[in-house]
C-alpha cells in the first residue's frame, strides 16, 4: 500500500539506506537516533510476509525514495501506536488480575505508569539509529524581510537523480515544507520528538473526555452537601498553593549554585506552581470506591479535584498570558497583574457559562423533541452537543476544558432526565470507556515519555526541592483552610479526614499535561521532568499506600451509601424540599405519598459517626449563613431550570406568575402535565437535593434528622434509596457504573 | 489562551494584518482565499468576550506575532470541526424529524449530504480572504546534492523584527521548516488544502470504525447461506466492473478531443474502475431495514457492499503498486501485471488471516479469563484488540480495513458469546454509534468538500461518461453472475430481484476515500470530482427512489424475521446441525431438548413466498457441490473453532480423539462441562447456522423443511425464534440495535 501525498503529520525519519549518503553531505546535520527496536519489530513482521510476496520497489527515482519514506513513516506511526494499545491491553489485563486476586497495593493507575516505565526503557536502551536530515537555507536572490512573521511556507527547488526512470523528464523539482517551530540550540544535536505525542494532543483529545466523565459521573448529592468546602479547596487552595509553590521554588532554585539560578524566572515557578497544584482523582477513589468510604470524604476528594483540574488550567494560562503579552519586562507590573487576574476570572466564567449553557441547549433539544423515541439519534446529539461545547470554547479563546467540565454537570442535571432508558445506559457506558482509556492511555504515556521524551532535563536539586514544595502546597492547601473551614462548618472535618485529604494529594494527567504542553526552554524541560517524577511517585507509591493509610487514621469504610444517609445529619432528601415547596402553594400530595410507601423498609442502622456526629445546635444558625447561595440557587433550580429544561414537576405553569401562563404553556409538555408523582419520582432520582433548608417546615425535617432511626426519619430517608434500589435492581448489570451518579 | 510550541499540523493561515506587508515583498506568492465567514463568526463571538476582557497583546514581536498566529490557527481550527459538529447535529435533528413524520423519500445520508452542500456553498461563496506567504529558498554556500532524498527538514534564518521587546538580544532566529510533499504547479496559484481533511484521515480514523461495524453485525446467518452468490458478486464482480470501467472509460477520454486524453493513462482509468466499483450498503440497507425486506436480498446487498469495500481497496493499492513500482513504462507488462495480482491476493488473504487471527485471540482472552466480571474492563480489552488488529495491519504493510473487516466478523461468531451481557450490549452500542457518527460525518464532508476543496477538476464530458461507465460497470456485476449463479441456485435470483441488486448499488464512502487519497495530477483532480457527483446523485436521487422501486419491482416487504425462518426452505437451525453431531457420536439429547419443549409454541405461518419457494429436488443435488465447503468450514467450525474459542458445547473433550484429551481439557473451562444445553442454546443464539446440510440424517431435516407448517418443522424452527424472542424480550430497549446481529 503507497501513500500518495507525504502526510504532513508524520515526523520524517530517515530509512537505513540514508546513512552512508547522509554522512558525506557536509551541510547537513546528521542526527541519531536509538530505534534498532521498531526496525526489528518491523522485519520479524516483514519476514513472514515477504515469503508470500513479490519482492518490492526498485527505489533509484526520488520519487519512489520519497514514497517507500512516507510508507516507512507510516507504518512506524502505526507501530508507535499499536505500543500503546497493546501496552494499554495488557494493562487491562493485569488490572482484571489484580482485581480477581483482591491486590490491593497498587492500582491501575500505578500498573499503567509501571507498566509505561518499563516498555520506555525497552524502546530506549534496546533502539536502533535513524536520521534526520537538516540543511540551512536562504531565500533565492536578495532577502527582502518586510514581514513582521516568516514566511509559511518554503520552496525548495531541489535536482532529482535520476538513473532509470523515463517517467519525469524534468530534473529540478519544488518541494513544499511547512513551517514548524523555532530551533532553539542551533548547535546542539536537537532530538526531534519520536515515539511521542503531540502535547496538543492531550488537550484537544485526551482530557476533554476525562474531564467531561468527571462533570457527567459527579456525585452531585455529595457535591453540592459540601460544595462551600470543595470551592474553598479548590479555588482559594489551589491559588494559593500555586503561588506559594512559586515562590518557595523561586526561592530555592535562585539559592541552587548552578545554571538552573538563571534559567528560571518567578514566572516560570509560578507556571510551576500552577501545574503541580491539581490534584488528579483517579487512584485514589478508586479505592474509595472500592472500599465504600466515607461519602462525605469521597465528596471532598473528587469534587475538589475535578474543580482544581479547572483552576489550574486558566490558572496557568493567565500566568502565561502575563509573561507573554502583559509584561514586558518580566517582573511585577500592577496593571499587566491585573489585566492577568480580570484573564483568570473571566475565562474561568464565560467557559463556565458556555459549558452550562451549552448543556441546557441539549436538556431543551430531548425535551421539546421527541427525539428519545430513537436512542441512537439522541445519543449521537448528546455526544456531539457535548463535543461542540469543547470546540465552541476553544474556538472563541476559552478553555475547553473547563467548559466541557460544567457541560457535564448540566447534561447530568438536566439532560439525564429527558434521556431514553437506552441513552442513559449508553452514554454513561461510552464516556465511561473512554475516560477509562484516555486516561490509562496518558499514565501509560507518563511512564513511556520518561525515557524516549528527548527534552527531559534532570536535576536532583530541583527535582528534591519540587517534591518538597509539592508536599508543602498540598499541606498549605489542605490544614488552614480545613481550621478555616471549620470555624463555622458542622460536621467539622476531622484530624484524621485532613491527613487522608492531605495524602490524597496525587498529582496526574492535569499536571503532565500542562508540563509537556511548553518545553521550549532549559527551565521548562527541568519542570517537565521534575512533574513527570511526581506524578509517578505520587501514583505508584501514594496510591499504593491509601489502603494502609485508611486503616491507620481509622477512616471508616465499607459504608453503605444507605445506612451513610441516615447517618448523616445534613442529608435532605427532595421530600424536604417538596415540603419547602409545599409552603409555597405547589407540590401537592408528594410527601403523603413518599412518606406512606416507603416507611415499612428498613435497612440496617448504624450508630452515628464520631467525627460526623457533631452537635445539630451550633448548625442551624450558620447553615443560614453558609447556605443562602446554595439554596437561592437550588429554590431557583427547582422552581425554573428544572421545570423548564426537564419533565420534571412542578411545571412552569405552577411556578411562574399567572401573566406568564401563555408562555409557561408553551414551555411545558404534555408529558410533564400528565404524568404522576411516582412516575417523576423515579425519574429524577438520579438527579441531586443540594438544598440546606432549614427554613420554613424544613425544622421538622431537621428533627427527624437529629433522631437517626425513629421511624419517620427512616421512612422519609429511605424513600429515596428505596427508589435506587429499584432502580438498580432494573439494570443489576449497570450496577457498577450507576454508582457513580446515584 | 496561548499555544507556546506551533502546532506542525495547523495548516498556516496569515491574520488580517498580515495583508499589507504581504504585497510589498516581491519574492513572497501570497495567495488570497475566501475566509469571511469565519472571521465575521470569530468576531462575533469574540466581540462579546472583549467587553469583560483586557485588551490583548501588543503585537510587535516576531514571537508574539507567531503565538498569535499559533492561537488564531487553532480557533480556526476549532471552529472548522465545528461547523462538522454543529451540521451532524442538524442532520440528527432532521433525521429525527423525518422519522417522526415518516418521510421515505429521503434518508439520513441524502440529507447528510444536502446540508453538507449548503454549508460548503456557504462557506465558499461568504467567505473572506486569507494568505499563505511562500518563500524561495536555497541552500546556504555550495549546494551538495549527494542524497537520493530532500532534507526532511529545512533551517532557516530569520532576521527578527524588535521593536520593543527587550527579553530576546539577539535578532536572528532559525526556524525549522519540516517537509511537507512536491509543489506541482510552481506558477499556478496553488490553492493549500483549507477547511478540509488530510484524506489519510478517512482510512485511519472514520472508516476503520464503519467497517469494523459492518463485520460485527453482519447477519451471519443469512450472509453464510449466500455465501456463494455474496462471493461472487464481491469478488468477481467488482473486479470485472473495474477492469470493463476502466478499459470502457480509457476508450471514452481518448476519444474526447480536450487535454483529458494526454493526462489519462490506463492505470488513471483502471484505478478510477476500481474505486467506483464497490458499492455502499448504508442508505439502502436503512430502507431495507425500516421496510423489512425480504432477508435473503438484503443479505446480498449487505455482503456484497460490505466485500466490496475490502475487495476494492486492495485491488486500488494493486493498481497503483503496479504503476509506481512493478512497471517502468505504464503500458502492459507481464511480469509486473503477474507482481500485482499476487500482490492483491497475498495482501487480501494475509489482511483476512490477520483479523481473524486478532479475533480469535480476543475471544481466547475472553475465554480463559474471568475479565468479564468486571465488564468495563472486557470491553475496554475488547475495543482495543480491535484497534490493534487495524494498526497491526497498517504496520505490516496490509490493507486494516480488510483485516478490521474479518477481525469485526470474528468478534460476533466468538468473542460475542463470551462476553458479559454489558459489555454485549456496550460493546454494540458504542460501534453503532461511531459508525453513525462516522458515516455521516463523511457524507456530510462529500457535501462541504464539493465546495471548499480546491482541488476538483470539472470536466463534463468526463463526469458524464463516468456516470454511464458505472451504471454499465453495475449492470455487468449484476445481470451476467446473476444469470450464472441461477444455472445452480435454487432459489434463483429473480429478476425483480436483480433489478433490485442493480439499482442497490449506491457509490459511497469508499468511493470517495479512495478517490480524495490522491489528487496530484489534472487526472485524479477529475476522477475526484466525478467520484464526488456519482456518489451525491446515487445516494440521493437513487437512495430517495429505493423505496418507489421496492414497490414497482413488488419485492415482498414488511417480512418478518420469524415468519420468514418459516418460509425458508433452506434455514436450518442449531438442532438440524447437532443431529448431525449426533451422528458421529456426540451432542446428545439436545435435540429431545429442542423438539420437546417448544413445539407448543406456534406462530403466523405464511404461505412460501413465490420467488423462493422453489422445488426442493433439484436443490439437494446441487447443494451438495455449492456447499461442500461451507460444510466443511461448518463442520470443523463447531467442532473445533467454538468449543475452542467459546464456552459452547460440544466441548473439545468430545470433539478431538481421546489421545488429545490431556490437551482437550486444558482448552475447556468447568463452566463448559458444568452448563447445560439450554443455557448453551441461550448463549449462542445469536450465533450463525451456515451449514448446508444434506448430508447424513440432515435428510430427515430436509424432509420436515418441505412441509411447512408441519408440527415438527414449526417446533423445530420456533426453537431458535422461541430463544430470540426470549432474547430480545429481556433486552426490549436493545431490540433496535440487536436487530442486526439477530
Amino acid at each position: 500500500m503507497s501513500h500518495g501525498d507525504v502526510d504532513p503529520e508524520l515526523e520524517m525519519t530517515s530509512p537505513h539506506w540514508m546513512h552512508r549518503e547522509a554522512e558525506s553531505c557536509p551541510r547537513m546535520h546528521t542526527i541519531w537516533r536509538l530505534e534498532r527496536w521498531r526496525s526489528s519489530m518491523l522485519l520479524l513482521i516483514g519476514l513472514a510476509l515477504c515469503v508470500l510476496r513479490a519482492p518490492g520497489c526498485s527505489a533509484t527515482d526520488t520519487d519512489i525514495a520519497l514514497d517507500a519514506k512516507a510508507t516507512l513513516n507510516h507504518r512506524i506511526q502505526s507501530l508507535d501506536l499499536l505500543v500503546f494499545v497493546f501496552l494499554l491491553a495488557l494493562t487491562v489485563l493485569t488490572i482484571w488480575l489484580f482485581k480477581h486476586h483482591r491486590v490491593s497495593w497498587l492500582h491501575e493507575t500505578g500498573l499503567a505508569v509501571i507498566y509505561g516505565l518499563i516498555v520506555g526503557a525497552i524502546i530506549r536502551y534496546a533502539g536502533t539509529s535513524a536520521t534526520l536530515v537538516h540543511m540551512q537555507v536562504e531565500p533565492q536572490g536578495v532577502p527582502t524581510y518586510s514581514d513582521k512573521l516568516p514566511p509559511d511556507t518554503l520552496w525548495f527547488r531541489y535536482p532529482v537523480n535520476q538513473t532509470n526512470s523515463t517517467k519525469l523528464p524534468e530534473g529540478i523539482k519544488t518541494y513544499a515544507y511547512v513551517f514548524r517551530g523555532q530551533v532553539h540550540d542551533v548547535d546542539e544535536n536537537e532530538i526531534d520528538l519520536k515515539a511521542t505525542f503531540d502535547p496538543e494532543v492531550f488537550f484537544n483529545i485526551i482530557l476533554p473526555p476525562i474531564i467531561f466523565y468527571a462533570g457527567y459521573s459527579l456525585k452531585k448529592k455529595y457535591f453540592f452537601r459540601n460544595l462551600g468546602a470543595i470551592l474553598t479547596f479548590a479555588i482559594v487552595g489551589t491559588t494559593l498553593s500555586a503561588f506559594l509553590i512559586g515562590g518557595f521554588m523561586y526561592g530555592c532554585v535562585k539559592l541552587m549554585p548552578n545554571y538552573l539560578s538563571s534559567s528560571f524566572s518567578f514566572l516560570d515557578t509560578l507556571y510551576f506552581g500552577a501545574l503541580i497544584s491539581p490534584t488528579d482523582p483517579l487512584t485514589i477513589l478508586a479505592i474509595f470506591n472500592d472500599l465504600r468510604v466515607d461519602v462525605n470524604l469521597y465528596a471532598l476528594v473528587l469534587g475538589e479535584s475535578v474543580l482544581n483540574d479547572a483552576v489550574a488550567i486558566v490558572l496557568s494560562g493567565a500566568i502565561q498570558n502575563y509573561g507573554e503579552h502583559y509584561s514586558d519586562t518580566g517582573e511585577f507590573e500592577t496593571t499587566a497583574f491585573l489585566r492577568s487576574l480580570s484573564d483568570f476570572f473571566s475565562i474561568f466564567l464565560l467557559s463556565l457559562m458556555i459549558g452550562a449553557a451549552m448543556g441546557c441547549l441539549t436538556a431543551l433539544m430531548t425535551k421539546f423533541t421527541r427525539v428519545r423515541d430513537f436512542p441512537l439519534l439522541e445519543s449521537a446529539l448528546f455526544v456531539l452537543m457535548s463535543y461542540s461545547t469543547f470546540l465552541l470554547a476553544e474556538a472563541t479563546e476559552l478553555t475547553g476544558v473547563v467548559a466541557v467540565l460544567f457541560c457535564g454537570i448540566c447534561q447530568a442535571h438536566y439532560t439525564y432526565n429527558n434521556l431514553s432508558e437506552d441513552s442513559r445506559q449508553r452514554t454513561k457506558q461510552i464516556f465511561e470507556l473512554l475516560n477509562f482509556l484516555a486516561e490509562n492511555f496518558i499514565f501509560s504515556y507518563i511512564g513511556v515519555s520518561m525515557f524516549t521524551f528527548p527534552k527531559h532535563h534532570f536535576d536532583a536539586g530541583f527535582i528534591i526541592t519540587a517534591f518538597i514544595c509539592a508536599a508543602i502546597g498540598r499541606a498549605v492547601n489542605v490544614y488552614p483552610l480545613s481550621w478555616l473551614l471549620n470555624i463555622r462548618r458542622k460536621p467539622k472535618i476531622s484530624s484524621n479526614f485532613q491527613h487522608m485529604l492531605f495524602f490524597a494529594g496525587l498529582r496526574g494527567a492535569m499536571s503532565f499535561a500542562l508540563a509537556i504542553r511548553n518545553t521550549v526552554s532549559d527551565a521548562r524541560q527541568t519542570m517537565l521532568t521534575a512533574t513527570s517524577l511526581i506524578v509517578i511517585f505520587t501514583v505508584v507509591i501514594q496510591g499504593g499506600a491509601a489502603n494502609f493509610l485508611l486503616n491507620w487514621l481509622k477512616i471508616p469504610v465499607g459504608v453503605d451509601d444507605e445506612t451513610e444517609q441516615l447517618n448523616n445529619y445534613q442529608v435532605h432528601s427532595s421530600d424536604g424540599y417538596l415540603q419547602d415547596v409545599e409552603g409555597g402553594g405547589v407540590g401537592r400530595g408528594k410527601v403523603r405519598l413518599s412518606g406512606g410507601t416507603d416507611s415499612n423498609l428498613d435497612t440496617s442502622v448504624d450508630g452515628p459517626n464520631g467525627s460526623l456526629g457533631g452537635a445539630s445546635s451550633g448548625r442551624r444558625r450558620n447553615s443560614h449563613e453558609k447556605a443562602i447561595l446554595a439554596r437561592i440557587w437550588g429554590n431557583f433550580d427547582t422552581k425554573y431550570m428544572k421545570p423548564l429544561l426537564t419533565h420534571s414537576r412542578p411545571t412552569l405553569l405552577e411556578t411562574l406568575p399567572v401573566c406568564c401562563n401563555p408562555i409557561a404553556r408553551l414551555l411545558t409538555t404534555t408529558q410533564q402535565l400528565t404524568q404522576d408523582g411516582s412516575e417523576f419520582r423515579r425519574v429524577d432520582s438520579d438527579s441531586d437535593i443540594c438544598i440546606d433548608n432549614d427554613t420554613g417546615n424544613g425544622l421538622s425535617q431537621d428533627a427527624t434528622g437529629a433522631v437517626p432511626g425513629s421511624g419517620v426519619g427512616v421512612g422519609r430517608r429511605n424513600s429515596l434509596s428505596r427508589v435506587s434500589i429499584k432502580y438498580t435492581a432494573d439494570n443489576h448489570h449497570l450496577l457498577a457504573s450507576y454508582r457513580n451518579i446515584e
